[in-house]
């Protein structure tokens, strides 16, 4: 027993080190690289290569590792059978971190060797897109689709879903979705995903871990509680009545605030700008207002709480007439790079998590026998 | 970017309150009941309830609660079609990790009110269980067989695995490890378990998360490793003769030290008496002379690194006849018991795990274009 304070949650302890990520003066960094300057200039492949690798990949790189993440497409016969055996309706999440698992003793890449765990993480990547693809497909009454070679991760993900060629502006939006979604340091999935490495368990477990923890509304789920939000109001007034009751009543509001980011998050900037356009593109100005009647007061209150990226991210996959249930699950097809990333860098310099905690119950007493006991 | 000092595996660092189990004086206390007052003195239906609902179980309640443990068995055919997919050199663990996330979709028990979730942690119980039985036959070529009304859990887990009734020793025996697994506050596993239940996901997800911590050879694959390593020295001399090096080289040996145990582990104290007991009883006192041709040096040296649970657990679970594989998921069956008293305490006040990091990475650099990349 010890009586030394207890932090709750971890809020503000410094659980280990990285080199895969920082926020530097409230901005995203990837290796170095700022959210600001990658996002729109590079694709969510190259962020891959990046986090994976370290390195931003020249053209023939990017070719070779676009091949590579190609040749990985493809679920094993009994992974479909198993999805298709799911009741209609658990959640695509729930379905994920089933189907990983499953996938995970058919594992192509044998080994554990640096460059065996960087394919194993490219597997993955192709494994998500595909589970989602298929699940969504035999979901609606339809068979899953091949990959075809020759196009970006987000488009290929779309054409799966859809059996069809994607349009370019949403293969571009779910692209720079991924982008804005494939790192953040030691949020609670990728720390699920740490910790479970540091037992020297192996990935697939590490990531099974962690998407069942980016289930959680608290965490990726809040992309669609977002867009849950956004679809209650009829019109702007509506949810303007609405917010300023849930701020008379001190409520909190999903898509808002950051433990991260007090001064507001880089990447909801960054993808609501790109959200405007495509909701004037499509005539949908009546959403943006209810949007905005929801920030506005959150962003000029007295202690402003600012929008974290679920919450254009929510109204974006909407605007792109994606189903509610796959906001997180396209949360996982990226972050799954960062979490593999992560596990990387945890297995090369490991040390067990195992912290200590307050004890707050019963004093020591004696066992009574069970006729004695009430 | 922060440059405070980062803790290696958060070693000493208070992660949050508990009060379902503490180590008091270097020895274990479930809900301030000692595990030396506990073993012998209570079965593991007793100490699911304990945790589960923090009190020990008057004998009408403990009849109530063996007949909710049986009413749970019996797997979904989709969970049993699952396993039986799987090829057959997947590790047990792995079995697990897929098979209980693959029965989540069939969760018997609605709902999140305590008494919801306290069923749900019953059912799970009997689950992995089953999954553990069931996996076991299958591979064997043999079909599972159901749960028999009116035995002990460790009995009928037997009974399950071997379809005839256990004889008594063993019963007594597993039963006493899985008094002596059930709990043990913030280890990876747990830990696992409530940084997935801080997000707001559901009891499965924690659970298939902490499985696959547990699974880590640093974790509880421990006493698999620890009866290998005795299976390795055909005599005590060969034994004598590789801790002799082990030692002089300063390398680790597996079974021995606990980073919460520093003047060594009741536990594993308690099962080596009956262990030796038992050895006897079997005519294999060989395997103890190696058992203690590694113990001894380790536990008389300069500096004394005692065994933990997993050490003498090995040797147990060999000498009643249990194959390798099934060491750790036999954890699993007990431990599940604490991972969901944990999940229930914090889903009941909770604050999401969001650690911060210390970053060791590249500073802040430009996006060079694709053509300028080296």
């Amino acid at each position: 027993m010890t009586d030394e304070i207890a932090k709750p949650g971890l809020e503000g302890v410094i659980a280990g080190d990285t080199a895969v990520c920082c926020v530097d003066q409230g901005e995203l960094l990837y290796r170095g690289y700022s959210i600001s300057d990658l996002a729109g200039n590079v694709c969510f492949e190259e962020v891959a290569h990046l986090l994976l690798y370290g390195e931003l990949p020249a053209k023939a790189r990017l070719d070779s590792f676009r091949r590579e993440v190609e040749s990985y497409h493809g679920l094993p016969a009994a992974v479909v059978e198993t999805i298709r055996a799911m009741p209609e309706a658990v959640p695509m999440m729930d379905v994920l971190r089933t189907a990983v698992s499953m996938a995970g003793h058919f594992d192509p890449v044998k080994g554990n060797t640096l460059d065996d765990l960087r394919r194993r993480s490219v597997w993955l990547m192709a494994l998500t897109a595909d589970v989602v693809a298929a699940r969504y497909r035999l979901k609606n009454g339809k068979e899953p689709v091949a990959a075809r070679p020759g196009m970006g991760h987000a488009e290929r993900l779309l054409h799966m879903c859809h059996g069809r060629p994607a349009d370019a502006t949403s293969a571009r939006l779910l692209d720079l979705t991924l982008v804005l979604y494939a790192e953040h340091e030691f949020n609670a999935s990728t720390f699920t995903d740490r910790v479970i490495a540091s037992t020297e368990s192996d990935m697939v477990s590490a990531v099974v871990g962690a998407i069942g923890a980016l289930k959680g509304p608290l965490h990726g789920g809040a992309n669609e509680k977002a867009m849950e939000l956004l679809s209650r109001f009829r019109d702007a007034a509506e949810a303007s009545a609405w917010i300023a009751d849930t701020l008379a009543r001190k409520q909190k509001v999903v898509g808002f605030g950051h433990r991260v980011y007090k001064h507001g998050d880089h990447r909801a900037h960054i993808l609501e700008t790109q959200m405007r356009q495509l909701a004037a593109e499509k005539g949908r100005q009546d959403l943006v207002a209810i949007y905005d009647a929801i920030k506005n007061p959150m962003v000029t209150k007295e202690k402003p709480i600012y929008p974290n990226v679920d919450y254009p991210c929510g109204l974006t996959y909407y605007l792109l007439g994606l189903p509610l249930d796959l906001y997180t699950p396209l949360f996982v097809c990226s972050r799954i790079t960062g979490w593999c990333a992560h596990y990387i860098e945890q297995s090369q310099n490991n040390r067990i998590y195992r912290p200590l905690s307050r004890y707050t119950g019963p004093a020591r007493r004696p066992v009574p026998p069970i006729t004695a006991r009430a």
